[in-house]
């Protein structure tokens, strides 16, 4: 199941938000769309929001009626600046964008040669990115071994155009004759892990058993997990892992119960420049937090704090796998 | 406000299932009534579990038409046997229901004076419980300091019939001049701290922030919390705190900050008999875990944990306050 496709100037991305109740597709004509959708978390996940980033790019370049290349460019970074804006944790996001714009600035020859490179580059991302996860899994599987059961944290499938990245993994070793069976944390405020992570593997017939946030100790004290594999938004060079809220505690508690800590992500997950003290943690409306499907769950006047992603140093990770290998946190730079 | 009360015959007590959205009365006539309201956690908290089974004894014996000793006997035993089964887990329950059944036996005279003896008794039970937890927060309000921000879990205060373990010891330091924050956990699958501990914190003007169960250690990295009080459903004589799922997990994550974690709980919640390996975790209806406010959050056909309890060993608990003292968990048999 793709999660996002380009077709004749139009971008169609599956609606997450509305999964698992109904598969509604969005259609998609203008980067406003697809801002939009990025920001209301229609389309989520750090590689999948990248690659719809460059789509909306392309997009602008597709139906731009500029005369000039100066009135194209002043489009595509319009386009650019406002996709910049929707998510500031991620980083394949502004590699993404930072990559189709290059592409174009370094393409001399008409508007159409610009546009046409543009849209190609756009496409070119869109397909690497499944295989980037392939080849993920495959550097990853060897990791489980038949019988184990998996732990992973919101949804690392439908978040990249197909197949995954921790799920990849997972996936991979199924696929390769393994029994794995996967503990999904529900992942509130938004319920990615019970809403599309549980709705991926049922369609694989994987066996999925779902827990609240809550119960992450009481499945590691009780031995009910023997590893843990989760995607990134972004990674830093020191090793330091930015992924959806939640993480760092079940990194923690890993380490503390001796289960292997595993982030599954793909090169441009990477970030060699910024510093840990540095990082942008994105803050949601903290109505995600107090409503559940549009639905106060607590009293009026009760503020709530919505932090979407945290940190997970990396002397709690066991090893970090992209499409390049497997690496140990601190040689993280080694994989770009 | 009172959780609970007896009115000539008549046990009313608060829906908990319904707040903060309906201030919903129960009135239940017999202990059918109460059984099914604990086991649908209507009526929730260890020591109201404790308190609201007493009244069911009373209420048996207020009603019994019985003839002989030996007739009420059978109505008490039935009514014991009932109300025993509705919860495994906390200690309160077995505790009041042996206490009012010990008073019984020993009371001789009509079956009049025994009928009495047991309303008294259970009548008794609800007194104490209100002086237990003002000396439970008298005894714990010196460990917090003006400007403490404390972090609770689950629903300490409506879990009592009045003023609260863990959120007696908030009140007491309030009520005493200082100036306390509180972070509540949301507390899934059941959202008692969503539902009723901002519900009460709100009522008496204590400023609540709340966060999902996901964001402890995102709040614990970040210094935003500077200590953890919870309550407890059994503390057993080796000083292991059972307590609302998630507790566990909140207790390593203490432990790894630095920061202090204290469990409030009447010395009724004490069990020096039973081993940590015969514990007994409710499990409860998966149901509960894979809706969300009633609706469908996970695909059918996915499966679901869900224990009610989890078990803190005794290294990560600071210290136990009950209505006796400041005990260390290992010391924690001195309470009784």
């Amino acid at each position: 199941m793709r999660a996002i496709r380009w077709k004749d100037g139009v971008v169609v991305a599956l609606d997450q938000s509305k999964l698992p109740k109904k598969l509604v597709y969005l259609k998609m004509g203008n980067y406003r769309q697809i801002a939009s959708a990025i920001k209301a978390m229609k389309i989520r996940g750090a590689p999948l929001i990248g690659v719809a980033a460059a789509l909306g790019l392309a997009l602008t370049a597709y139906h731009s009626k500029a005369k000039s290349r100066e009135g194209l460019f002043r489009e595509l970074r319009r386009t650019e600046a406002l996709l910049r804006s929707t998510r500031p944790t991620g980083v394949n996001l502004f590699w993404a964008l930072h990559r189709v714009m290059e592409k174009a600035y370094w393409t001399h020859g008409d508007i159409e040669a610009v546009k046409k490179t543009m849209i190609c580059e756009a496409l070119k991302i869109v397909e690497e990115d499944v295989k980037l996860n392939l080849a993920i899994g495959k550097n990853g599987e060897h990791l489980l071994e038949n019988g184990d059961v998996v732990l992973t944290h919101c949804n690392t499938g439908l978040g990249t155009v197909e197949y995954g990245t921790a799920l990849g993994i997972i996936r991979a070793a199924v696929k390769s004759g393994k029994k794995i069976k996967v503990v999904v944390t529900e992942t509130r405020p938004q319920l990615q892990g019970a809403r599309l992570t549980t709705f991926e593997l049922k369609h694989d017939g994987i066996p999925a058993t779902l827990i609240t946030d809550s119960m992450i100790g009481y499945v590691m004290a009780n031995k009910i997990v023997d590893k843990v594999i989760v995607g990134a938004d972004r990674i830093l060079k020191s090793g330091h892992v930015l992924n959806k809220i939640g993480t760092y505690t079940i990194a923690v508690m890993a380490k503390m119960h001796g289960i292997p800590f595993y982030v599954a992500a793909p090169s441009s997950s990477i970030d060699l420049k910024t510093n840990v003290k540095n990082v942008v943690i994105e803050q949601r409306d903290p109505i995600e937090v107090l409503t559940f499907s549009g639905e106060r769950i607590a009293p009026k006047g009760i503020r709530a704090l919505n932090p979407a992603f945290d940190v997970t140093p990396p002397r709690y990770v066991t090893a970090i796998i992209t499409e390049k290998g497997i690496f140990k946190p601190s040689k993280i730079s080694l994989a770009t």
